[in-house]
């Protein structure tokens, strides 16, 4: 059996590489049958090449025709839903219903037809018109996209078809996809779609392509190529930072998901009002898809009393009685169990879990720490590693000092909640924490838990570092995603007719322009 | 007599420091008599700690609090405007008139009344409000600014009052200066007045603080201290990318002006048509200041034919004749002249100057270059090395091919130029060069020198690295610049009594805002 082609400049075809790899089953633990290769730099080389030349081609290109391949792509991927999420569930273990196929899969379609939109509108390249100085300045594509997707969600966040992939190509430009060596066989098969919408729309050759892995070292010469333009990674931490620091080294943008703990403070009136239900709330939001969101709940805090003991009971129970979900790969069980030993050694203790499960997939028990808010502000970076999985832990603080001052360790987070009683009894100590919390964190939440990320223009699925690497940015939400892709292009004295239609006096559709200081979809 | 004391935490008082040091004016190489301190970590430390206590203060107020502090701040300036552009003339050897005192003070303080209508006004928030799913964002401030300002514009880019200072403070952050250390004095005189006003309109002690000079190593640890939000640097690569390393490793955003080159095209057509008028044009731009401006045209590529010769001859002829400015510093006198042999060594040819003028101040000749097409794509790196200071260099392409090639060649700058016939007959060829130059310009100028910078909405200072550090941002243009320092801020189902003013369904103003896909300026 021969090894799985790769898609370079527009075609499908062997990899010179001589190494390979296979993914596993992580509800069986059997190893797949197809192979990957590993593409040597010879071949990273050779995409960064084609898609310079397919940007060159497309730069200038209207909104429309990205459009009109994006949508042809959800359509094409919508035709297959069916061997697509049945390869994603085999790859990743996450049930096919519903999350595979009635949430990730719609998400992703519903994601590409949104970034359609917005680039057929061109409103996000958030023109901006000075009649008076002749000056006019415009978000334009920035070039080449490298596209490193994450293990957790093998549509949605996929680098040939996810969040980063539809903004960067919304934003006009090429994108070379790195698929994540978990589930390539799910990015092979998004691949074939991306390329025949390609084809069906006039796309150039080197305006998708993808390579399934590179040597670490090839990764930081990507993202830091002369030909590239940007990078969006979501994963690990240690990774991410080895790339970040070689595209920082030559000024190429580049937008990283890191890692998050997602602090949840639920408040003691709250807890009175409703600690069942909130109970409930938390743990099916902590186990689903096994913990493995980037928005999971990892850390809980409470004010110690009575009702946050039944809180912490209730919780404990739940987490007990669930089945634990399966890991999405041995990689991932390994790095989880290697989390909470960390956990434990700077302080925290069991309450329930923390042994293995079920030996016959990648599973862990699901497993709730505790720890007083005493002991955490002893080693508040300690306690706050990631432990990606079906996890987290409960901080006790002993008052409503040691609440702030627990407030005040937290690093950088996607989200940060908070639950308060209903008729206003816990406002004084709302009014004292959140504003702490909302400056560490992207998202901050009430009564509601954070794992859901709408596509909404208002969404920032982003923060400070190290949850991201720039708290001015968002992986999700159209228009601003796809900003991110973009670099600022400004026109001073430029003749009329040289102007690109979205800075032309005439508006070329319904674009939102700020002209003058007004925001109008008028002609000038 | 004693050395000049520091603002930290709302007090002038002195360092705790040993070492000193002194501005020289330029003009007469004479030492000038004021000494000044050199920080220690530990009064940089202390600016922090009162900057983050400030920050926590302000951090939620009203945008008109900041407006209220730059017009004071404005205000006080013009009243000293005297004194202030006598000590920025002697310490810079900048003409008082209309240099200093008709065009950088009145930039500067129309720059801190533009800041302050934005802030007022707070539509640079980009608050975005989607009403079905109860999620709204806007940009909030992101913590302390440290500003690093230039030594060229001693006012308009002053740490304590220039653009990078006026955006952060719009922003609602607190700012650290770090002063130039060849204009001390007048950085004294203008944090003196950002003193008064900060107290004439009760900000708190730490709002604006001033140190003169710190060690390289404590730079770096100022930038990517956990208690810093952002940093502004404008000033010479190599230092600047001492401080973007420390700052990206922990993901604190650093927003830089490095260096730029600035090439212009001056295209067949438009040399035939009125190459005297552009050599006067040009030398005019290229000389002003004495070449001392980021956007110094420091290239000039011209198709080789008798009209470029003319053109060469007659800005050659102008730039003899002219005397030759006064430089900033020795030390610019140095690097000016290293970077006139460095582009000998890779290969241009001296056309005039090159020599020592007046010995009585820092100067040297006005210095015209050339060097043909083939030798410039020899060696495109070396022939691109900045020499800031009245200087430039031709480049002789043999033909229209050759002129694609040498563009493709440009790195990133802030600006590029072309020239061109005013009846279409270079249109042709500027279709086929601006696509390429396009891409690596933050912007692109028709018949016109780079060395003006409006302070206009449309404006880009910014361009792609290494030009700056990120190519999606400018450093000078209202309300562009102030989002440089914020951090995007998302609330998700929080009740509407605890959303901040701009998020809440009343529009707390005429602020611009994004409500469910369009701009308005009315409530929800």
């Amino acid at each position: 059996m021969s090894t799985q082609p790769l898609l370079i400049n527009g075609t499908w075809r062997e990899s010179t590489g001589a190494e390979t790899f296979q993914a596993v089953n992580p509800a069986t633990k059997q190893t797949m049958p197809d192979e990957f290769p590993v593409s040597p730099w010879s071949e990273v080389e050779e995409t960064l090449k084609a898609a310079d030349v397919a940007f060159t081609t497309i730069r200038s290109w209207p909104g429309e025709r990205f459009a009109a391949f994006l949508e042809s792509y959800a359509n094409i991927i919508e035709a297959r839903t069916d061997s697509i999420v049945d390869l994603a569930h085999q790859e990743t273990g996450l049930p096919v219903e519903p999350r595979l196929k009635n949430v990730e899969l719609p998400r992703k379609t519903n994601q590409l037809r949104l970034a359609a939109a917005a680039a057929r509108d061109g409103s996000w390249v958030n023109a901006t018109i000075d009649t008076a100085a002749g000056i006019r300045s415009q978000l334009a594509p920035i070039g080449p996209v490298a596209v490193f997707g994450p293990n957790n969600f093998p549509l949605a966040f996929n680098s040939i078809a996810g969040g980063d992939f539809a903004a960067a190509v919304a934003a006009g430009n090429p994108v070379i996809a790195k698929g994540h060596s978990s589930h390539p066989g799910t990015t092979r098969l998004l691949a074939e779609a991306a390329h025949e919408a390609a084809q069906a729309t006039d796309m150039p050759p080197g305006f998708v392509q993808l390579i399934y892995r590179t040597s670490h070292q090839d990764g930081a010469k990507l993202v830091s190529h002369r030909l590239l333009g940007a990078s969006g990674y979501t994963g690990s931490r240690h990774a991410g930072l080895v790339l970040k620091e070689a595209a920082d080294r030559v000024g190429k943008p580049i937008y990283l998901e890191l890692s998050s703990i997602n602090p949840v403070f639920i408040l003691p009136g709250a807890l009175l009002e409703r600690g069942d239900a909130l109970a409930e709330e938390f743990s099916t939001s902590c186990l689903m898809g096994a913990g493995q969101f980037c928005t999971n709940p990892g850390i809980v805090v409470l004010k110690a009393g009575t009702e946050a003991d039944q809180f912490v009971d209730a919780v404990s129970a739940a987490f007990a009685k669930a089945t634990p979900g399966t890991l999405l790969s041995g990689g991932v069980e390994q790095n989880f169990r290697a989390g909470l030993v960390a956990l434990q050694r700077a302080g925290a203790e069991v309450l329930t879990g923390n042994e293995p499960a079920d030996s016959g997939r990648f599973c862990y028990a699901n497993t709730l720490l505790k720890v007083t808010g005493d002991k955490f502000l002893e080693n508040p970076h300690g306690l706050q590693e990631e432990a990606f999985g079906n996890a987290s832990l409960f901080v006790i603080a002993s008052d409503e000092d040691q609440l702030a001052r627990i407030s005040e360790q937290f690093e950088g987070n996607l989200t940060g909640c908070f639950y308060t009683e209903t008729k206003g009894k816990d406002d004084a100590l709302y009014d004292r924490l959140a504003p702490i919390i909302r400056q560490r964190v992207g998202r901050l939440l009430n009564d509601k838990m954070p794992t859901g990320v709408a596509v909404s223009p208002a969404m920032n699925h982003g923060g400070p570092f190290p949850a991201t690497g720039h708290p001015g940015f968002t992986a999700v939400g159209i228009p601003a995603a796809i900003t991110r892709f973009a670099m600022l292009q400004c026109y001073d004295n430029v003749r009329p007719h040289r102007l690109p239609p979205a800075l032309q006096d005439r508006n070329p559709g319904d674009m939102w322009r700020r002209i003058d200081g007004s925001w109008t979809q008028s002609d000038v």
